[in-house]
This record gives C-alpha cells, sequence and structure tokens, in this order.
C-alpha cells in the first residue's frame, strides 16, 4: 500500500511567482484546455477569439470587459464567458487577478497581435 | 450607441439557490465545456471517468480527493486535475463548495452509477 500525497495548485503561491500583467501563466490542463493565471492593470486591446469562447474567473479585484455594445464588471468571485467571434477589451484600473480558461494555443490578444502579445504556453 | 451592462455569474448568488450535497448545477458553458458548481459534504463513491480529466476548483471549505495510492487534500483558492481513467473518491469532513470544468454530458459518479448520480445538465 502507499499513500502518496499528491500536490494541490495553490492559486496564491503560482500568483507569487510573477508580476509582470498582460502574461497568461498556464497552471494546468484538463484535455485540450488550459487554466492559466494572469494579473491585469490598465486597459488591453481590443481584440476577438475566432475560434473559441474564453472564461474569465475573477480571484482578487476588479475588472470591466467592455464589448462593443457594452460591458461586465466582475469582482473576485464572479465569472464570465467571451463567447467565440465576440470582440472585447478587458480594463482593470487596479491590478486584478484572474483564472482564465480557454482551450491551448489561444493568443492573449486573439486576431490583434502587438506588443501586447505574450508568449503562449509558459508555465509556472 | 448602446452601452448594455451585461451580468457576471456570481458564485455565492448561485450557491444560495440551492443545497443539495453532490448535486451539481450548471452556470456557464464554454465551447463543449460546462462550469458546474456544487456542495459536497461526506464521503462519495469511488469512480473514474474514462474518456475525460476533471477539474476541481475550491472555492470555501477543504476537500480531500481519495485515489487508490494516495489523495490530494484542496482548501479555498487551490484546484486539482483528475486525470481520465484515475479512480478518485471526493470526501469533504463538513460542507465545501466547489467548481468542477468538465466536457458537456460528464455523469458525477462516471462508472459507478447509483444513488449519488445526479440528474446531468440542470442549469440554475
Amino acid at each position: 500500500m502507499t499513500d502518496k500525497l499528491y500536490t494541490a495548485i495553490n492559486f496564491s503561491k503560482k500568483l507569487s511567482l510573477f508580476s509582470k500583467p498582460w502574461s497568461p501563466k498556464v497552471i494546468a490542463e484538463l484535455n485540450e484546455y488550459q487554466f492559466k493565471l494572469v494579473k491585469l492593470k490598465g486597459d488591453f486591446v481590443w481584440h476577438q477569439h475566432s475560434d473559441t469562447d474564453e472564461a474569465f474567473i475573477v480571484l482578487e479585484g476588479q475588472l470591466t470587459i467592455m464589448f462593443r455594445d457594452g460591458r461586465v464588471n466582475l469582482a473576485a468571485g464572479e465569472m464570465y464567458v467571451i463567447p467565440r467571434g465576440i470582440e472585447h477589451k478587458p480594463v482593470a484600473d487596479n491590478e486584478c487577478h484572474v483564472l482564465i480558461v480557454e482551450p491551448k494555443g489561444v493568443i492573449n490578444t486573439g486576431d490583434t497581435q502587438g506588443e501586447l502579445t505574450a508568449q503562449n504556453d509558459v508555465w509556472i
């Protein structure tokens, strides 16, 4: 008989390992999907993901996701799924910590590559 | 110009809508995946999901997921992905609130159907 103690993935511990905003870090995979932690601060770029929905779960702070026809305000303990093909722009006046769930390979800036485009598939 | 206010999915509000343990409620869909809130209390049954991994994110309380060769202890702010085909048994001494992420159609008791098998695809 073995009694191995497996290790939980602790969000606070993982978040303490990086500080750069808009730079998602992969912490887990579920089939072909990934869980990514990201710190948001300021205005992101307008973009969309034409092939996939994207889930935002706010762990700490407050986040507004702007759409062309409106917005959603999210606080810790809230989530929202952005439908595929819908232009959106995350905005966080103060630093906000988010857990993103989306298929492996999704680029953070979607169809709008630029200086905020982060390296993909970086694990912590 | 419109400025529609979209509604965040609030975990606490959704959790206040039901009390029955081991009865997952769908709160969101991401492509062919679902986010489900569940309240756990006591011992679940040993089971496995042969076709998919399964993610547990603990929102409140403490949870142990037992495996045949060990266990993982999870507290609020922690997650774990159970690989497909791995037998597991969730155990919560006190009520625990969990966000599950898995493909649409997954049955809570996997290959071990019985009195704890919950109705699938119930939204709140």
